[in-house]
């Protein structure tokens, strides 16, 4: 994007503008809260975005909750293509009968139903979360999900979600990393925090962005970072 | 404490016994969730406690919510000599018209009125939290507290504390560093994590004591954390 740019702007102006347009981008298409930095000569800024606790549904389970072919409408696109918060929302209920409500569908559907909750979340349910990445269910709790149509139980598939970065071929070959590989990631501010063990997550098609959830982004509060990097 | 035992025991043998006591006294003396680690040479263990959201409250304050000639009660004593998590509990009533119950009461009464929150319970009940040391309630906002007599509201006093580790003299002399000075604290393990910031605070009674909130707690998942250091 800088490399397109008329040479009259300066690099804190192109990176103000690199800003600005993720800005209102992530503003229209945000799903949680984000940050946004710029690296001179990486391919891509590193977007930081903090994922609220949020659910992916089957089309059958979505049916079960909302009514014989429902299909999941799209509030807003999300950072990475074809993603969208929709406009479903369930609570969920755990077992300490306490329930947390309005909580989103993000789509598209997927061939697994799964809730992905941070630490604070699985304490106040009384659920036990293990740490995984988006799929993996071995060992992982279920939860009873409420819809305007129906209930849910399912056995497995509530997490709370590693900390991961999504790169492609090209974001990979910058921080010389490959799918698999551990990053830190270091937040400036003032809750500066350094998170070891950020998963990559190699897909040709995607776009940089880190997610973190909101005990993490709160941990950090990232809203106030003056600087995010990505180490080794 | 090491010196005083038998010569057959080895390092690791110590360090087990150490934590095992250490255990044992946190658990009937605890309040919200810790660790500790052990340090060849140092002259105290590695506490890190998580402090659950509470509050502080002048004894005026205690007996509107309470009622007139109340006292609080104890419940357990916390790791610092002379604190206690006390047997009353308030409710938080927020802007966002939600409230938190079961908010507990740390004792003794201090001279002020004093909300310690995350800032996820900041999100939730609509507060914009400032990150401060305990007592600064310069630009903090207020909230309504409700008790059994009645209800209080308090035009400054939330906060969510800043990271910060207790030390007495010889533990600042141990790390080389002063009142006031900045700490790393790195906790090593599955949700490994390093904390900037971490502010010194002397008192000559103290013992050596971390203190970071819930978000902070679960961002690093605290409990599985396998080591835990301060560094410079």
């Amino acid at each position: 994007m800088a490399t397109t740019l008329s040479p009259q702007l300066s690099r804190p102006d192109v990176e103000a503008l690199v800003r600005e347009v993720l800005k209102q981008r992530l503003s229209a298409g945000g799903y949680g809260r984000y940050a946004v930095d710029s690296r001179a000569g990486a391919p891509h800024p590193l977007v930081v975005n903090v994922s609220a606790r949020h659910v992916h549904v089957t089309q059958e389970h979505l049916e079960v909750l909302f009514g014989r072919g429902t299909k999941l409408g799209k509030m807003k696109d999300l950072y990475q293509q074809g993603e969208f918060a929709s406009e479903q929302t369930v609570t969920l209920v755990g077992p300490r009968q306490r329930i947390i409500p309005n909580v989103r569908i993000l789509g598209p559907t997927r061939n697994y139903t799964q809730v992905e909750i941070s630490y604070t979340d699985g304490v106040y349910l009384g659920l036990d979360l293990p740490l995984k990445i988006s799929g993996d269910h071995a060992g992982t709790p279920g939860i009873t999900l409420l819809g305007p149509a129906g209930a849910l139980t399912i056995q497995h598939g509530v997490i709370r979600a590693r900390r991961h970065v999504h790169m492609s071929t090209e974001d990979m070959a910058y921080y010389g990393v490959k799918d698999g590989d551990e990053l830190k990631l270091k937040i400036t501010g003032p809750s500066g925090v350094t998170f070891e063990g950020l998963t990559v997550r190699y897909h040709p098609k995607v776009i940089l962005e880190v997610h973190i959830d909101t005990d993490e982004g709160n941990a950090c509060d990232l809203e106030s970072a003056t600087k995010m990097e990505l180490i080794k």
